[in-house]
């Protein structure tokens, strides 16, 4: 059986990747590299160096591959994602059989966590059940929401409560906004919130050169927070950026 | 100002800790252990486990004090835990007074994630609150519930749905149980519930040598767990364990 390992590569500063991970990058033989478009370069340039920072020596192949976009047009979500999953399942089926021979062991550098709003796991179960059969092992990762809350000095839960993470899509949803961790926020839906005792906790690029950090009432910093957002994401062609709203008691 | 880093250290592999939290234990001057009493023994073992992996050379402190024990008699919860974080920071404020010199620099290894169910982060507020100067640092670590789902291979989130986390107190309060993380359940609330479409992925000391995993139909498994539970328990001296519940389709 092909082994193939989902290795989480944390949120974007190369030291906040675990021993087991690099453990993991030092079994691999060749590393599948999904290019999401010229805008989304950099992620790929920040893979390709924690390779050669754990892996100077060497040794591995990289395969680098163009994804197949998201069908934006399609008008139910659900189903959209579902069609884009079989189709990068069909991709997956072939860079495995073509790219990785029977005893080598084959990797998918995953951001962050591989187990928060990421897809791999799922397209897997459909190469599957294409009659690949597949050992995985799965490496977890530091997440941005954890990234944020350590830059942040701030614990993710409050005394007993519970935590909700969510994309951003599903926030206007919330029938109470009390402690929640929104990932996957383009629409920046924090900004259409009016209640005055949120409190944001929000960061962008963290862990990484550009990090930006802001925090205070929603509604004293939120023209700042989407000034600077639409500021970087002009200056370097994308975004990605999370964050924690709390109401004051 | 003296200097305090909170770091995390994973669930009790000492292979999931991150390079940047290694970075912070070389740093550190003096490493503060809190003593939970016999049963927790191995939690201390564990922690020492990794300061002689990745400190062979030593040239550290370990100040191994006592944890003055919750009042478990208390009846409201949150007063009983706040009366005994005003405890806990009475007692840090006089070890990081006593034991730290100002160009010292203090640790705390925190199990698993810093941000997820601890009160260090709290209690050093309080600390502060006393007058004492403080400069943090937060690192993140993996935490019990990234560690589940990679035993388990699975995702946390259904595709784009809300994931929640809680102390299994708050579980009987959820209005709908969808996708629930569950920690810190000494009473075994699974155990209550009787939603035949649930399906529970459980673990206990995830990360060591004495993993266990179940999963399957909560109806079916929440027996055999039980029964897990309480023979590792009555072993080792104590537990620790957590669980994802999710409604199937
Ligand atoms: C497809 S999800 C993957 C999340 C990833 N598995 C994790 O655990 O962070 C991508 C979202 O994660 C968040 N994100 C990932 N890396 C980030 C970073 N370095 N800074 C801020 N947000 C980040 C953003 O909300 C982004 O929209
Ligand atoms: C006080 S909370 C601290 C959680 C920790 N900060 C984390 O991120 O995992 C302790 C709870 O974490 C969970 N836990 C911690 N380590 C675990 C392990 N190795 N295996 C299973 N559960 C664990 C259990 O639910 C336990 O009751």
């Amino acid at each position: 059986m092909k082994k193939l390992l989902l290795i989480g590569i944390g949120p974007g500063d190369p030291r906040q990747i675990t021993y087991e991970a690099v453990e993991a990058l030092r079994r691999t033989t060749v590393f599948f590299v999904l290019d999401k478009g010229v805008d989304k370069d950099d992620l790929v340039r920040m893979r390709r160096a924690i390779l050669e920072r754990y892996l100077p020596e060497g040794g591995y192949r990289l395969v680098q591959v163009a994804d197949p976009c998201r069908d934006g047009a399609a008008t139910d979500y659900v189903e959209a994602v579902h069609d884009w999953h079989v189709h990068r399942a069909a991709l997956y089926a072939r860079l495995i059989e073509q790219e990785l021979a029977g005893d080598e062991v084959g990797a998918f550098l995953l951001w962050g966590e591989p187990g928060l709003y990421d897809s791999t796991l799922r397209i897997l179960d459909l190469v599957r059940a294409r009659g690949v059969a597949l050992a995985l092992e799965v490496i977890p990762g530091i997440s941005s929401i954890q990234a944020l809350a350590a830059r942040h000095q701030i614990p993710l839960n409050r005394i007993g409560e519970p935590l909700t993470v969510l994309p951003g899509r599903r926030l206007g949803e919330q029938p109470r906004i009390d402690n929640v961790l929104v990932m996957l926020d383009g629409q920046c839906v924090f900004a259409d919130l009016d209640d005055p005792q949120l409190v944001i906790y929000w960061g962008a690029y963290l862990g990484t050169a550009d990090e930006l950090l802001v925090q205070g009432r929603l509604q004293e910093v939120k023209g700042q927070i989407l000034a600077m957002r639409e500021a970087a994401r002009a200056r370097k062609g994308w975004i990605m950026d999370t964050y924690l709203l709390r109401r004051e008691l």
